[in-house]
């Protein structure tokens, strides 16, 4: 097992007691990758990793989930045999945290074996690790961002009147796979004109014309971690009102990352970049959340929105996203990635804001 | 809404009445499709349909998630309210039946909620309903397969040498858009030579050579409804024990379907297969159950096995997929799709069983 790991796991494990709680059962994929670097993939079967507040963490597994040897102890069962009757008779008595995610037959099943237990949701213990990212997290995510900003600007230079979204879409596919991706983080937005004017358009056979907005928000993953970043495009000569929303946006973001560093409370970064478009008078027009984590998964826990109970620290990173969408006319979202540090942010993104795209003249 | 989903609704009531519940929860995306037609992607967010026992069945929904009007009663609420205590305020007390994948987090709120009731697995009882399919099931689920048997025969004439097991998936792709599918039931498996002696081969750029068995199995989905069956194809004169193998598996599938009639046991079923393939002396080579429910999954609840439990019912349908896998050499498989008649079964799938393939001399 890797140090980051045994790491990862002891932090686990004191969060388990501080939570007053006997044990944790995590079953989440991505919980089960932070922790262990095992690759899951639960289905309807059983497989969690226990964690006692006082002793070593095991595995309860169906046999069929093959493992690398990692030095956790394992207590594996037959397809057929009764794994939940196995987890019960190892788990100690006492508040017992669950992942969310655990399905309700093997809660449900758990539960009807006696034990002097209480069961509440874990999640958010594991949750809060992850938010803040580790020194190997960090370096991860700075590579995957990395390839991020380079595919943003390839796919940007691809751009010819007569392609279509989709056409877009599979070529940024053989761009990550040639800057060494595993792949696509989240299927990319590629939304032409009024297109934009959709947060979450899916890319059609719409095709570019001269003179049209094009957005790209996109991602790829890479040793497991993810990039998302957002760039809005006019392949003409902006009008006076695309260039003032496109001026907004970006200030909007500039303003939000000015306030990022450990303390400052997530729903006030928001609260800077919605001030900022509700100034210029587009304030009914940005209709998401400001930001959101991501690490192993594209969404993680945790988001930057006027509801957000979570102050800055350092370690975190989530994305900045400013957007205004004017519906059928067009939309424009500049999106980053920070990194809270000791004394303010680090952007993991590095690509230009601006708006100017050329277009090739053909294929 | 459709009167076959009035008819299922009122079963999965008359369901819930006779297990002595006072209501369920349902909350899988295919149970929702089967009872409601809509297509729900669940997620995080809430989304339950509640069948109580003794009054109309209702929506508790985060409002996010776009319904049909279908004249199901409504209780949406907004993003960021308070479903589960919405969800909690409604139910009656008394035994709740809950749907296995509902996520622990959903059940361990709603459990702490206070109100009188104790909670079981309900996906049983749903799960009984769809594994008897009604009319407009059947008149799909043909459907599907007719495709099926055009898409193996136009794949199994697609064969030349030096094409690969990838080509073929992607050939496979267009095949069941042009038969006006809606795409892949499941990961279509093609398995050139030794590759067929892994039953969950994954198609790679192994390329064909004259001589080679070939192995599809594959599936499409046409309005929801899954087809799957399998193919063995001898793109050369076969060795006499390939002859013996392929004649075997397909001798083992037919004393199968010989013996399906309403209430015979499924593991009887799964014997008459199993023990012919153990007369010709492969016992040990049939690693699998003999087959398996399916519908709007490709898997649903139910087997052919040795350990169902299950007796034949006018309605069910199932695969019938005896195999012999020779490690390193070679494997066969046959799959039909049958459905259980008044006094017998009709196969859903119509095309040769035979292993005959000629090679096209290229592309």
């Amino acid at each position: 097992m890797e140090k980051y790991n045994k790491e990862r796991l002891a932090r686990a494990s004191e969060a388990v007691r501080k939570a007053g709680l006997s044990q944790i059962i995590v079953s989440d994929a991505a919980a089960l990758w932070y922790l262990t670097e095992e690759e899951i993939h639960p289905g309807e079967r059983l497989i969690v990793l226990v964690i006692p507040s006082d002793s070593d963490p095991y595995w309860v597994r169906n046999r069929l989930f093959p493992l690398k040897s990692n030095g956790i102890a394992d207590h594996p069962f037959e397809d057929g045999e009764d794994g939940i009757g196995l987890l019960a008779s190892l788990l100690a008595d006492g508040r017992t945290g669950v992942d969310g995610v655990w399905h309700s037959a093997f809660l449900l099943d758990l539960m009807g074996r006696g034990g002097n237990r209480t069961f509440v949701n874990g999640s958010p213990l594991i949750d809060a690790l992850r938010a803040v990212k580790d020194e190997e997290e960090i370096r991860r995510m700075k590579a995957a961002s990395l390839i991020n900003d380079r595919a943003v600007r390839r796919i940007r230079d691809f751009l010819y009147p007569g392609v279509t979204e989709k056409e877009c879409a599979e070529e940024l596919r053989k761009i990550y796979k040639e800057e060494g991706a595993e792949g696509f983080s989240f299927p990319p937005i590629v939304s032409f004109g009024a297109h934009g004017a959709d947060p979450h358009h899916s890319p059609d056979d719409t095709k570019l014309a001269p003179g049209d907005s094009v957005l790209f928000d996109i991602g790829c993953k890479k040793d497991h971690y993810c990039s998302d970043m957002t760039r809005t495009y006019f392949t003409g000569e902006p009008t006076e009102e695309e260039k003032k929303v496109h001026d907004t946006v970006r200030e909007a973001g500039l303003r939000a990352e000015a306030l990022i560093r450990p303390g400052v409370l997530l729903k006030d970064i928001d609260k800077a970049a919605r001030d900022c478009i509700a100034e210029a008078g587009y304030g009914l027009y940005f209709t998401h959340r400001l930001g959101h984590f991501i690490g192993i998964r594209e969404h993680e826990a945790g988001e930057v929105s006027p509801n957000s109970p979570l102050a800055a620290k350092p370690g975190m990173i989530f994305s900045i996203e400013p957007g205004i969408y004017l519906p059928g006319r067009f939309g424009v979202r500049i999106e980053n990635l920070v990194l809270v540090t000791e004394d303010g942010c680090e952007l993991l993104n590095h690509e230009d804001r601006g708006w100017k795209a050329g277009l090739r003249h053909g294929k």
